[in-house]
């Protein structure tokens, strides 16, 4: 398998800030008074068939009707479908792989759903990806604000070109063309990463990383005791219907993670537990 | 644009079939007391920028929780992404298609959703395709016996040797590989038939819609009376999950239609109301 001297601390890092989201979740679940028990999340290892494997974390909570946080380490080789299209897999098609993903699908339709992911992959090249965005029902401009200053501050301490290119590549990439809509209010987006300082793109992916883990359970907390109506959840319910359409459509993630044998409950973790389509 | 002499004639059938399919669900939906009304159809046109459009007819009623016919008659260009992929269509882009559509997503648990649809297509070429298949929540050996028949009745009285292609063909088209599942208890699935006698193969295609128009409504009739449970509801609303990713993640109609400009409303008149994805 491919080795690459930031692997081992790669891994590490990506079950750390799965520890500290696991535990900021929980406690915003205590905040909140409610008939049922606060949100736990459950924790289900699987294991890949061709190598590797990853540990499923799962809470539905009184705040956050469903919240998922995946971590995984996978090693194998590219299948010729995809060998030509990943950097460094055409001759050799072996690979490893690692990153943790997080999406929360909030109870109130006021608190704004959001993804972050980030990950390492090395094949005969090394690279980082990942990125985050907001998906609000209603949105509001202070929270789009906050997330996206957030953001740019964790990207402007590595490269200040950094967020303007990651901020457009974001909104490139989560558009329905089919809908002509925006999945949400954007955030950053950013792939095959390798700015030939493999310390500082990972000292980058962190920041990334700890600016979701730091103003994410801050914009839960602005709205989550907020009363909201039946319209108001109806709403949502077709927001995330567009949610739905955009993963299973035209995530690469997604789509990757199936077509590579990933645990679908896993790669399809990020679907939110209750959706209408009108 | 390509002109064949049966295109009246089917554009006129996919037509009435919808009127036959419309009044059909409506006198279901009279059948059964609730203290809502009983659901009708609305119908909404709409047209394709390239040419031609449609009509959706959309039902929510108390026995069918979703019912959707979608009538389209278009014309237009292929784009040069789909001209290599579509018989007759290399050297002369231009196309005619109809067709009528329709998928059901019942309120009970117990009664099985389903879908069926037929169509003419015309390039340089022409021909017919669709399907029709079976999706329920718990399924009933009777329901899935009595459907196959009928459509085996249909394909009989055309060509013995279509069945069984037909089956296997509607088995393997809804199969979801991440799942490693099939969709339903599948049906009947064709597509570019051209025999050399195109008014045989109309003729299977009226005896296709025909025959759903006879059984579906039995199924529904089978088992609308009878009471659910929540965990019953809850089982439905999964089940509900699995059929978008098959509509969303492998479906072709879906996918050419999202990616050749269709009517995304109309495309995506197949989702189901409400979903839960656990």
């Amino acid at each position: 398998m491919p080795e690459h001297p930031l692997q081992g601390e790669a891994a590490r890092w990506f079950d750390s800030l799965r520890d500290r989201l696991v535990a900021g979740f929980e406690a915003i679940e205590d905040e909140r008074p409610g008939d049922t028990p606060p949100g736990r999340f459950v924790r289900t290892p699987w294991s890949r068939p061709g190598g590797g494997g990853g540990v499923m974390a799962i809470l539905k909570g009184r705040v956050l009707e469903k919240a998922g946080v995946n971590v995984s380490v996978v090693e194998g080789e590219f299948s010729s479908e995809f060998r030509g299209r990943i950097p460094g897999a055409t001759d050799d098609p072996r690979f490893w792989a690692a990153g943790v993903s997080v999406v929360v699908h909030p109870c109130s339709p006021h608190v704004p759903a959001a993804h972050m992911n980030t990950r390492m992959i090395v094949t005969t090249r090394a690279w980082f990806g990942g990125g985050a965005d907001l998906t609000p029902v209603f949105a509001d401009a202070d929270d789009t604000a906050a997330f996206h200053r957030a953001l740019k501050s964790a990207c402007d301490a590595a490269d200040p070109g950094y967020h303007p290119r990651f901020k457009t590549w974001c909104d490139e990439y989560f558009f329905l063309p089919h809908r002509r809509e925006a999945r949400g209010v954007g955030g950053i987006f950013f792939d095959e990463l390798n700015s030939g300082d493999a310390a500082a793109d990972f000292g980058f992916v962190r920041g990334v990383g700890l600016a979701f883990l730091d103003v994410y359970p801050q914009l839960i907390r602005r709205h989550m005791h907020r009363p909201w109506t039946a319209d108001e959840r109806r709403a949502q319910l077709i927001k995330r219907g567009r949610y739905v359409e955009f993963n299973l459509l035209y995530d690469r993630g997604t789509l990757f993670g199936l077509k590579t044998g990933g645990n679908p409950e896993a790669v399809l973790m990020s679907l939110p537990p209750e959706v209408a389509w009108p």
